[in-house]
């Protein structure tokens, strides 16, 4: 186990190298950028389809999937109306920064203004891995249970907003709002959260709100890669 | 990344010749166990508090809990009724059998009929390293998703049994069962399958049979370790 660790360190200053470079490559083109991670079956495809439709003659939006299998997200991405490239980790559990940027050189970023990076379905291995782009966005499940801030704080804490999916099942499971969001608050204070379902589509006009705003204000504050 | 894959192999190594270890550990104390895997909050703990109720008077349960961080499920199995012991893993996203042999380590156990592993909440990284346990099992959501087993096959197609939990939402959710079975048969032809919702009690009684009947069967098979 000791070899272990100065490879992985090597790994992952490398793969920082790398995200600065993809970040570089993004704000050359004005594009502004989004890693978006959460466990499997929260909804990012979901949210995907529906920030696409939502931003439909506002912002030309281009997706990145990230998946250990098959071409499902990217499909779904493509005929929601967006320019859409699958990544297939092969087994990975987490994108990197060699993988976007293998995925950037397929896309015109000049006929984009607005990328969207779906990382591999995992609470815990993407937060590791920077991959260039400008925000994070976890996306926490209703029916996954209001313990998640707790048992997977790492993933918690490095994200800049956060998405509770899935409100429409609150009446159907137990789930104690305030527990999980005093989770949160302990581990990313401030951090701001939109409760949502893409489902009935309750609560996403503040995340598309968010969306659309985010692209300009953050482009000026020059924030380190996510 | 040339660096990487000698090392990695030599720990996978070193793991499955510790997993051989725990194994005959587990056998010379007649302790039939499980390896619990799914994603976060797919119900690996409620599935485990309803078999320590199920089971009570019948078998002598232990649990060890694998989480980043906290003592939530290991407080919670304990609530129930077993012995437990958590790992802490510390940032790991699975168990390897180093983590178990440590844990087995603290337990009695011949005073232990079943041991159920609660591995770290992941549908990847859990698959590629065995524990040493007899059987492994994979929880699967409704709420997830039908797509999850084409989209995680490495996982679908190492397991010996599925659960499919909270079947109570498949009212309130899109959850195509026939597209999700056909995913199923297709990684793994024959797999059993426990369709039911540890929230309403439904389908239990089959999942209970059949964990009381495989510690005897299994026991004589002598498979290789999960």
């Amino acid at each position: 186990m000791i070899q272990r660790i100065p490879v992985v360190e090597k790994i992952l200053s490398a793969n920082d190298r790398l995200a600065e470079h993809n970040r570089t490559k993004l704000d050359s083109a004005g594009v502004f950028s989004y890693n978006l991670m959460a466990s499997p079956g929260a909804g990012k495809t979901s949210l995907i389809e529906r920030t696409i439709a939502g931003l439909a003659g506002r912002s030309r939006v281009a997706v990145i999937d990230g998946d250990i299998a098959t071409s499902i997200d990217a499909d779904r991405a493509r005929a929601a109306g967006a320019i859409a490239v699958q990544i297939n980790t092969g087994g990975e559990c987490h994108l990197d920064a060699v993988m976007l940027q293998s995925a950037l050189d397929t896309l015109d970023l000049n006929s984009v203004d607005l990328l969207i990076v779906e990382n591999v379905g995992n609470l815990i291995c993407p937060a590791s891995f920077k991959l260039g782009t400008h925000t994070s966005v976890l996306i926490a499940s209703v029916p996954e249970g209001d313990d998640k801030p707790y048992k997977y704080p790492g993933m918690y804490r490095g994200v800049d907003a956060l998405v509770i999916n899935k409100v429409d099942l609150l009446p159907y499971v137990e789930f104690d709002m305030e527990y999980f969001r005093r989770g949160v608050e302990i581990l990313n204070p401030g951090l701001v959260t939109f409760p949502l379902s893409c489902r009935t589509g309750e609560g996403l006009e503040a995340w598309l709100e968010w969306v659309a705003a985010g692209r300009i204000e953050e482009m000026s504050a020059e924030g380190s890669p996510t």
